[in-house]
């Protein structure tokens, strides 16, 4: 306690008594994120402007505490988790949108406004915020640019770091300044882009710039039913061969489809190996057409069940198998925990094999719930961790997963980051040389380290070891891919 | 000629003799590029593979002489002219496709692949390599990384960043390392982003992986007369405001329409005030659809003289106003000096008529041939560089049309880079700390700075300064936007 009564005093002095957080019974609630892993922080803060997180910053930086920024909490990697103490510097308060640009298509807006709230703002103007991650309704932009978050619809539409055009951003020392701008540009080495998914170790941003994307005139979607994943995955291979992009390309496995089934009604039937989602966007006329290519490659794969949503309240249902899917899990298991890796497409029925078989060797059920169309796979292992030993069984598992996906030309994350969860898998994909780039790059943005400590690179405390265990990782908060 | 002894010795070991050009006869054709600056390089190495390039870098590296990539030498911003003398390393000889996977939509190419060349051979297969410099025919991949390049049909798809997913680089020392990968991934910062446009300075691409996209099943592209730069401006804005994206939305002025009028016979109008190209792609029927939104829009904001096209040949017709542009304003003046800028695609207008009042004020006639979708200007400055201070008045004139992009919160460059060309107004955007920032974030990459040296910061052998004068800015080699 003496120790964090300076930070504490000084805190105080910036903000008022009320925007700090430091007794250990307030601070619980900062414990953790949507990850398994969890940590105290000293102290939380929570600043109402750029000014007082620059003055937060500097505090910090002159007492040599770590500071760990958080949006909503729920990151699936850790991102959140003050794994090696510090000062948690909570955005959550700094929540407006400052302007939405219709003619120039852009919005600013600061780091804690809620990623769905800035699309249904953006939607009244006939446009979009594209990037959706799962966590939409709860997530913040900040921690979309920290994460550089995906979503269903990133498969046509690319992810957070294709739609941030630039950020007004905190350094380490607490100084203040922009990278990129209100345009697309070429002048300069783009650290705009490098700051997207560096996970808060380079700074928090506290105004984004983003583009907005003129919604499409119609959309269509289909849920289609297929005896094994073999067969879907033949389909999604199908549906990109013959020239089409749709605006999202989702599947669900058995065992999600029986999960989903005991809490919803997708209308799925209880036979079905997989299901599929595929959602079309664009001009009403080229949706008939695409429409029938598309229903005819899903048949021709062995669909069966196929329905079509026109209407947005149609859609909505069909999309409750994908978005439920998670939620849906608590039914079979108690806890689950879920993987975000990527193989190439062409190789996903040969992974998800080999997942299958991962769950067979430690004897854990497995859902798969996932963006097919990019290949990068959500593997939920199911657990209880009541039982002595689960945890680390499904830690072995997930580790085993990653390396498939490493093995099959595939990458560690898809969307979710690296965090704490995966910082030991590094090596699997990257040379000690590799990394020591990476922290000399790093250290251009935070020479001293002390933004988000401990994450992204091995060593240090480590998600799955030093830390207090997450209590539950079903259906909660952070249960969204 | 003896400093260089030891340095050609070295390379003539590694590539062999008839590789290694030092005879400054011979070395004349490797001192300039696309851009007004000249110097000759101590010597230049082509090497035709990756262990090849390693080997030369590593040799560069212990004899301390500065490195200088080079593909084509089409670039506008100096970036492949050995500012600081040095080795130039010219990378046309590793021109293999190495691979083109139709299934996973990527291809593997090395750098001196003509970008055109890429793209045939992806049509080939249903697909296309989308970013399009003017300077397709003749640009290189490596150097389109190196510089960003964009290009007509970026306003849809997006610049080389969006379309490259991994690379092998060399590094300054000669180490060789991937960045990126075969898949979006998120593991990791992204140094993949971060190289693409780097300049030269951060290491030499040897492998590109990029994506490729299907082509799309049809195009319709219309061109239209306008009185003035305003109405096609305004049309230009109606066009974005309405929700479309078209492909391609390209504007010439009425001093370019003159002069394309007397070497092609393009079907413009004398009495135009400007010429606005409008690309659609997608379906058939849809483009039927959207074409009549399209016509009503530019006939509504004034357009005459409006004509399509439905097939390749018309197609070309109507795009030889735009391609042939640069080309023909040779026809006006001995020499032409090109700049880059990018405002908020709202403020062209006013954009427009600040550039119009410089030439004015300097006396200089500007021609505009731009990509309006997206407020990337490219004004041309005629001149006859034989009249004294000439060319010192057209930098002046340069130097203030970039003033006034930033000013009216756009960019110093959308496409060329900075290079030597725009080194000097860098201060215009970047503080002090911004610019440390990026040249430790070099660091990283090539720790001496001995990678294109010279080029990207204020300070050094200048662009416009100490170099000699390239002779010729007119139609030529590096005549494309």
């Amino acid at each position: 306690m003496s120790k964090r009564r300076p930070l504490v005093k000084g805190l105080e002095a910036i903000v008022g008594k009320e925007r700090v957080v430091h007794h250990p019974e307030d601070l619980l609630v900062y414990e953790y994120d949507g990850s398994i892993d969890r940590a105290m922080p000293q102290a939380v803060v929570l600043p109402d402007s750029t000014g007082e997180v620059s003055r937060v910053l500097a505090l910090a930086y002159r007492e040599g505490v770590a500071v760990v920024g958080r949006g909503s909490g729920t990151g699936l990697s850790g991102g959140a988790v003050a794994s090696e103490g510090g000062l948690q510097v909570a955005l959550t308060r700094m929540n407006r949108i400052l302007e939405v640009d219709v003619e120039n298509r852009l919005a600013v807006v600061e780091p804690g406004v809620i990623n769905l709230r800035l699309d249904q703002r953006a939607r009244r103007s006939g446009l979009r915020y594209a990037p959706d991650p799962s966590s939409q309704k709860a997530c913040t932009l900040g921690g979309n640019v920290a994460e550089n978050a995906g979503g269903p619809h990133c498969l046509a539409y690319g992810v957070t770091s294709n739609h941030v055009l630039g950020m007004e951003v905190v350094l380490e020392d607490g100084a203040v300044t922009w990278l990129g701008g209100m345009e697309r540009d070429s002048h300069g080495y783009d650290l705009r882009g490098l700051f997207v998914g560096s996970e808060g170790t380079f700074g928090l941003a506290t105004k984004i710039v983003t583009r907005l994307l003129p919604t499409p005139p119609a959309a269509k979607t289909y849920l289609a039913a297929f005896s094994d994943m073999r067969s879907a995955c033949d389909a999604v291979s199908a549906v990109i061969a013959g020239g089409m992009v749709p605006a999202a390309l989702e599947m669900v496995d058995a065992l999600t489809i029986r999960a989903v089934q005991k809490v919803a009604h997708a209308g799925l039937p209880e036979e079905a190996g997989a299901a599929l989602l595929v959602e079309l966007e664009g001009e009403a006329e080229e949706l008939e057409e695409t429409g029938l290519e598309v229903e005819a490659i899903l048949t021709g794969a062995g669909a069966f069940n196929l329905r079509w949503a026109e209407s947005e309240e149609e859609r909505e249902r069909l999309w409750s198998a994908r978005k439920g899917a998670l939620g849906a899990l608590g039914a079979l298991a108690p806890n689950y925990y879920l993987v975000d890796g990527v193989v190439p497409r062409t190789r996903l029925t040969e992974a998800l094999e080999r997942v299958s078989e991962i769950g067979h060797r430690y004897d854990l059920p497995i859902a798969n719930v996932f963006h097919a169309g990019d290949g990068n796979l959500h593997p939920c292992v199911l657990f209880d961790e009541r039982k002595p030993g689960a945890v680390e069984r499904v830690m072995e598992a997930g580790g085993d997963i990653l390396k498939v996906c490493v093995e099959l030309g595939g990458a560690l994350s898809g969307e979710h980051g690296i965090g704490l969860e995966k910082k030991a898998y590094m090596p699997l994909v990257f040379t000690g040389e590799d990394m020591e780039m990476m922290k000399t790059v790093r250290g251009a943005f935070a020479p001293l380290g002390r933004l988000n400590p401990g994450k992204g690179f091995p060593g240090g405390p480590a998600g799955h070891h030093n830390l207090q265990r997450g209590a539950v990782m079903a259906a909660g908060p952070g249960a969204y891919v």
